[in-house]
């Protein structure tokens, strides 16, 4: 006891930030190569099937795939800072152990045997914090994996390490005092988005072949967008949350929603059917026992599909690129032979007002204990958030909550309504951008309508690469364009196609609540379509 | 306007009153009969099937069929003054519509063609009020029907009155200062339960053939248990809770759950999956796709089950008739062939403490407004509650979400950790309790901890009656029985075995989340195990 008094004690929060960067750069340096191949035959692939065959088959162990994991994953840290706790030893020991088990079994330990895995440092990985990008958070080690880590262990998936998000994670961009700002990997004066930026940047940079993140207004679909990544927001009650500490916890009436983050529709396919099918409900009292459903992936493959194309919510238009994205991919579908649908904005602003008061129902009373916890500063975007409003009563939260079940009816009731003009069938799918930009500069992120309007009615929406910015194709246009509000402004100014040039383009496919299997399903064709 | 403004308006709480009972009165009078049949052959059959297949046979028509229903309804109405709003004339227009239909097509609208339904005065049926026991709410009649009537109504059903509840919807018993008291079939000491207390008095004294309540702390299977029915509380993301109005509307952390009652348990099922198979997600946002799974409801009817058996939940203890009805069954089923595991009454204390701190959570102001509304009474039960706590704050609202969320997973844990000593298999269902006693005398009920339970943890649970107290088998016990608290003496005095000679024993199936198909497929091997 004596010893462990007179053990220094951090004296502010910057001292803990010290210690918490200091370990973690020693984490890192090991595995730091002067020079890291620009291509590497393991982390060049992007499909979790393939690296998994290739270690099934041994043509390589799983050291070897979580060791070059290792490297890049370093290096992306290097040139992003997108990393926060990290694993890597045991890792590394968990690999030879599979390796030993493959060589007295004669087989792999499941179909993600070796598969290098990550976290935002949002879920809990037994031994090591769970910091949710606050400094009071430090020191406070995870005692149990979370629910989804076990079930993918449990299939042999190997976690290498956890990545940054912004403090109190209410943020689509990846900052925090602690762990300090993720960068983009095209431009270290752009944002990798976020609030899974740490994933985005990472996976981008092929230092992870799968991610996890969560998303409560976009947090898994933005990064992946602005990174040219696979991002699944599923239904909240599909995947498991259990073991992710979360702000405003508690809160539940927009729920926030666990999913993956991948480089190839494959590998996403593969791994939501992985944890459906793990039983997440005998992990989760609050997930849904609906395994994986095969005939809706199939049906929604074997027809012509009922699109509705969302172009403009009606508050902030989209950058030129993606306008362009959508309507060419529009067309092509058409082409293909599927049915379009305009889909109207209506009834979107109404539910984004609802869902903006219950993010601040508390008077941001649990954000700003947890900043306050260790003394650090806010950062501007969440000191402007807890400062939106004041703490309503438990009775008002009711009626507000009500408001939202009405806002949820009504859109049910829209989606009924909207057929196809040939088939007389119902809208199967949306087609919608997810920002209303490409990668922007860090701090000039502020609407992301387009991505929460599916947490608050709590539907499943893929984020998926669709184009990227060209500076020749997508010129500033020639005809002024009047915005519509301030926000609609900003956002219009933001767009440089020289500077944006290159940078990746992507759009949503959403489907109604648990269409998990039909948004996948419906993902497959469209990327037949788009010629991939 | 100036008509509108010489009518006599209602000056007080007691003219809305006596209108709203004066209509009431002249509904019913046409159908009154000076002397009922003991035995009728249409309302004796408490089989729906087999009532559906009389018309569709064309043995008796949908006309004779209602009417038989009103008659009976309304000699039900007179011993026990369980019916609200009444809407027979309706209801005789819409069977002559269907026997049209019949004799145009040649064939039925549909499963339910003329099958008469009921539902708890909380049910939206356009052109009435819903009144949910406050005098406030009358006066508004409905703009639209409950999704859960529009899936009936379009495989054939016809509702012909709406029953009684508590002022409030939360207590156990049935009174208010709009309707009054309903009493007990068998004796108008006592009480039919609640809140769903006009459906229990209804349905057994043979006034209806399905009835619909609302569950949130045992208010489908407390009358049901009481009145010797089958009442089911599904998982409440199964049924459609749309177009139903509750008290403490909004809360949703505990959710509400609808859920049918019947007079048998083929009834039972083959109202179950009719709603379920009628798609209800496509009419309230809150329900989960998931259409009825069959292969489930078989597979528990293939095999010795696994049962968990709990007779005392360690607060309150049962009356000896149903701790002998449990003791009885259980030996019978040990005979057939199926695991008996004791279920620790471990968490549910602490379960209910939980959710109790929900039920006022915003200091009674919910339930305060709308009894002031009209300026009538509280009745005592319901001034007890909304003076048990004040308001919380939306952030410490959170906080006891989060330990909500803790107990559901120790409970989950919990169960997962039972298994079968021979099979090793995890417990399929538990035989439990329904309530700690039969019926007793008006305003005696005190502990609904047996039902709450599966409330907090959103599982399945299935009401059925299983004996009836006997003077003879049940005496009071030679031995002094010790209480452990004062609720527990409060219960246990309340055992007389000569006033309750005769009235219901019932007991509880229950399942997991949404387990509706396993807990009713157990049911019915439990039923044949009884004989039945």
């Amino acid at each position: 006891m004596a010893e462990l008094k007179n053990q220094k004690q951090p004296s502010s929060w910057k001292d803990v930030v010290n210690l918490k960067r200091a370990a973690r750069l020693a984490a890192v340096e090991p595995y730091l190569e002067l020079e890291l191949p620009p291509t590497d035959p393991i982390t060049d692939i992007s499909d979790v099937d393939e690296l998994a065959k290739l270690m099934s088959d041994r043509k390589v162990t799983a050291e070897d795939v979580v060791l070059a994991y290792i490297k890049r994953a370093s290096a992306a840290h290097k040139a992003t800072n997108c990393l926060t706790e990290i694993v890597f030893e045991a890792a590394i020991q968990r690999a030879r152990s599979l390796d030993k088990y493959y060589e007295l079994n004669g087989k792999t330990m499941g179909p993600l045997h070796g598969i290098p895995i990550t976290f935002k440092d949002q879920f809990n990985v037994k031994g090591v914090d769970t910091t949710i990008g606050y400094v009071g958070m430090a020191g406070k080690p995870a005692t149990d994996d979370a629910a989804v880590l076990k079930i993918l262990q449990g299939l042999g998936a190997v976690v290498i390490a956890k990545t940054n998000l912004p403090q109190s994670i209410m943020w689509c961009e990846t900052e925090n005092p602690l762990w300090g700002l993720t960068t983009n990997p095209l431009n270290p004066a752009f944002t990798p988005g976020g609030s899974t930026g740490g994933e985005g940047a990472l996976l981008s940079l092929r230092g992870s072949i799968v991610g996890w993140g969560t998303d409560i207004g976009g947090s898994i679909r933005i990064p992946s967008s602005i990174n040219g990544l696979y991002g699944l927001k599923p239904s909240s009650a599909r995947m498991p949350y259990q073991g992710v500490p979360v702000s405003t916890e508690g809160q539940e009436h927009i729920p926030s929603a666990i999913g993956p983050m991948t480089r190839s529709l494959s590998s996403m396919t593969t791994i939501t059917k992985a944890v459906i099918n793990g039983q997440p409900w005998l992990l989760d009292p609050k997930v849904v026992p609906m395994p994986w459903r095969d005939s809706i992936c199939e049906e929604v493959q074997s027809r012509p599909l009922v699109i509705g194309i969302l172009l403009d919510d009606g508050v902030v238009k989209v950058h030129p690129p993606i306008e362009r994205a959508l309507k060419e991919l529009a067309a092509k579908l058409e082409e293909a032979g599927h049915e379009l649908v305009i889909w109207e904005p209506s009834l979107h602003k109404e539910c984004i007002d609802i869902m903006d008061r219950f993010y601040t129902a508390d008077g941001g009373e649990d954000i700003r204990r947890a900043v306050e916890a260790a003394g650090e500063p806010f950062i501007p975007h969440v000191e402007g958030l807890i400062n939106r409003g004041k703490p309503i009563s438990v009775y008002e939260y009711w009626q507000l909550n009500k408001e939202k079940i009405t806002a949820q009816k009504a859109y049910l009731d829209k989606w009924n309504s909207v057929k196809g003009p040939i088939s007389g069938r119902v809208v199967d799918i949306l087609l919608t951008p997810t920002m209303p930009h490409s990668a922007v500069p860090h701090r000039t992120c502020r609407w992301v309508g387009y991505t929460k309007i599916w947490n608050v009615l709590d539907y499943t929406a893929l984020a998926f690469p669709v184009s990227t910015v060209s500076a020749e194709k997508d010129p500033i246009p020639s005809t002024l364009y009047e915005p519509r509000s301030e926000l609609d402004a900003w956002n219009w100014n933001l767009y440089d196609p020289v500077t944006m040039d290159g940078h990746s383009v992507g759009l949503q496919i959403v489907g109604r609540r648990f269409e998990e299997e039909k948004v996948l399903g419906a993902a497959k064709v469209i990327e037949k379509v788009m010629g991939r």
